[in-house]
Order: C-alpha cells, then sequence, then structure tokens
C-alpha cells in the first residue's frame, strides 16, 4: 500500500516516497508552478532526514566531516528533450537501494549508516530495516570501517546511535526464532544518545565519537 | 546540446545520460519490452563504468573492498501510482551531483573517486572535470582520505589512477591563465597505470595500493 505526500515548505517541494523518506526536490526553477496539496510541516520540526543533512551540511562546511545522503536509487524507462536545455524523464520507478543512505568520512575513517524513526515506545521493529542494508554494514565491519544506524524514537524525541553489530546480532537471532525487534531499554543500554543542540540540532557525530572509541579499544 | 542512446544489451536497457556516463536499468522486470533502437556496442568491449562496477562486484565478493556507484541524482516533480504495486515516476529531472561517482571503503581506507575517458591523444582537458567534484575531491583529501581519478585514454586502451591532488592543482592553475587541460605524458608520469587483467578487467585497486603507499610516505 503506497501513498505519496506532495508538500510546498520554504520554497521546496518534498515528495513522501514509499518507504517513509522525504525526498527534497532541490532545484526549484525546475519545478513547474502548478495547484498542488500543499501542508505545512513546520510545527512538527524537522525530519530525521532533514536534522542529519543539516547536521552533514554544518559539519562539511566546518571541514569536520564529508558525509552525505545518497541520491535515491531510480529506474529509469523513457527519456524525451522537449527543449534543447534539459532531458525530461518520463518514466521511471523507484529501485531497491543495494547499500546504507548515508557515508562519507570523519577523523579519518569511513563511516557509513543509516537512519530510521519509529513511532512504538518499546521496541523498534526490524521491519524497518532490509536484509541488503544489514549485509552491506556487515561488509563494513568485516572492512573496518565505522557502521551504525541512527535510530529516533518519536515519542521521547530521542536519537541513537546503535552499532551495526547489534543490529547485526538481533537481525540474526530473529532469523532462528528470535525476537522482532530492539527493545527501546537495549538500545539505550548499549546505544550512544546523541544529546540534542542548538547548530546542529542533531550533533550525532559526538554519539559516533564514543563508538570509534568503542571500535579502537 | 544533449542526445539519447538508448540500446538494449545482454538483456539490459542502456541509457546515455547527458553527461556522457551510461546507466544501466537494472530492473528488467519494470522495462516494458516494445520496439526500442537496438545498438549492439558488445564489439567495443565493457564501457569504463562497466569495467569499474565489474571490478567492485568482484571486489565486493571477495570481501576485498566495498565500493559501490552513487544514483544518479535526480529531481522528481510528479509521481503516480497507477497500480498499487509500483510508484511511477511521470516527471523528473537529471540533478547535478555534489560530489563524485565511486566512494567506498578498503583496506581501511575511505576511498572516493570519479571516473572519465578521453577520446584524445595527448591530454584530457579539464571540461570533463566539473567545479563540485574537484571541490568535493579537496574536502575528502582535508580529511586524509584516499581520492583520485580514474582517466581513460581511449586510443592507447590505458586507463590510469591520478591522485586527486594533481587534479586540484591542474584546476587551480587553470583559473590563474594555466593549461586548460592534463597532458597524457604527465598522467603517465605522475599517476598509476592500471594493467589490465582478466578478472576483473580492470584491477585498480592494484594501482589504488601505489597511490595508499604514496599517501603513507
Amino acid at each position: 500500500m503506497y501513498r505519496v505526500y506532495i508538500q510546498l515548505e520554504m520554497g521546496r517541494r518534498m515528495i513522501k516516497y514509499p518507504n517513509g523518506n522525504t525526498f527534497a526536490v532541490n532545484n526549484a526553477a525546475q519545478v513547474p508552478s502548478r495547484p498542488s496539496p500543499a501542508v505545512s510541516y513546520s510545527k512538527r520540526g524537522m525530519t530525521l532526514e532533514d536534522a542529519i543533512n543539516t547536521a552533514n551540511t554544518f559539519y562539511l562546511d566546518r571541514q569536520i566531516a564529508v558525509i552525505h545522503k545518497k541520491p535515491t536509487p531510480i529506474n529509469i524507462v523513457n527519456v524525451s528533450y522537449p527543449k534543447r536545455s534539459a532531458a525530461k524523464i518520463n518514466e521511471a520507478y523507484f529501485a531497491q537501494a543495494s547499500t546504507t543512505d548515508y557515508n562519507g568520512i570523519y577523523r579519518g575513517f569511513y563511516i557509513d549508516f543509516d537512519a530510521k524513526e519509529t513511532q512504538h515506545k518499546t521496541a523498534i521493529p526490524l521491519a524497518n530495516f532490509h536484509e541488503h542494508q544489514v549485509k552491506h554494514l556487515a561488509a563494513i565491519i568485516q572492512q573496518n570501517g565505522i557502521g551504525f544506524v541512527i535510530i529516533r524514537f518519536a515519542v521521547y524525541n530521542e536519537s541513537f546511535v546503535l552499532p551495526a553489530s547489534e543490529l547485526i546480532s538481533f537481525w540474526q537471532q530473529s532469523k532462528t526464532g528470535g525476537r522482532k525487534s530492539i527493545p527501546y531499554q537495549y538500545i539505550k543500554e548499549h546505544g550512544f544518545i546523541i544529546s540534542s543542540g542548538l547548530i546542529p540540532e542533531l550533533p550525532y557525530l559526538k554519539a559516533v565519537d564514543l563508538l570509534i572509541a568503542q571500535h579502537q579499544n
């Protein structure tokens, strides 16, 4: 069951992906002006993705880290050239990503992670993750990279950096009859809480510093 | 001036991007069967991108490195749901990438690069590179990552790993009246040639080993 939401906010058009992620059309000049269902989310604050992107821009500008969100993979079927100035994609479909959404470099370390938000209070269902993401993170750890997931419990307004090794462990156990979720309490004990900041709002690399310290021991 | 080429090759539909890169539609099931201008490129051998992707799959399967090509960024304007099973993108445009095309981890190092092919014999024009790619590679080097470009001289069937520092140096000189290309001879002397292999055809990480050795000195 897929739904799409289109909203206009601060001059950007946001598209809700089927996977729940929000996609920002960042080239406003290419968006034709026409009536569109406008929904303001401003009172709900930034989405998790917005908060991470804002933090990444902050880190990039200050030469602290170079971490980017990867574009969403798309299978293109038909392209036309209505004007000489711009290729127009007329038919395309969302494709399955083979990796996580974010990667980059920080303190010389290769950084790789995904971000998930849940409305649940006691645990985050493993259904939020995909097999290929877990496998990718396992490959990153095998290569001595820093892999993790940022998990946000919306009801508590709390976000955590959870080492990928923990996610992988729960994932494997679930395959042999183990529980299908990671408890909030477990994440609180084995993850690193991201203390909220002003600029950036989600200074997640402070929590990653603790993960790196653990990694080096 | 943009052109698009669509070809069917080994069951995959290839689309030539305006920037000259080839895009492989990897989900054949989503490509409707209909007449299409079929051009066989098989006699020309693999494209540079194909060769890199094949090498990356080889390295991934053997747990040597985890390096992926990033999806091409696209600005989505209109999405519909003709069937409940698949969201359909009806209008989208190619967006400017803010980074290079490839990154990942190898021997614990953060790896970041772009790949360019030229038909020229004596030099590769700097016009093959974009400001944002050069800036991104400069940021990667500042973070102590391994940044480079793979440059292929098609007429000689030779490919080189050129350290990003060399590209940045030429780029900066060109801004103050310096030459607008990097000479073939210079690349031969300051880059690392990728000796062709059988499996994979382009074992570029062997040349990266030499770059890492230089980096550590």
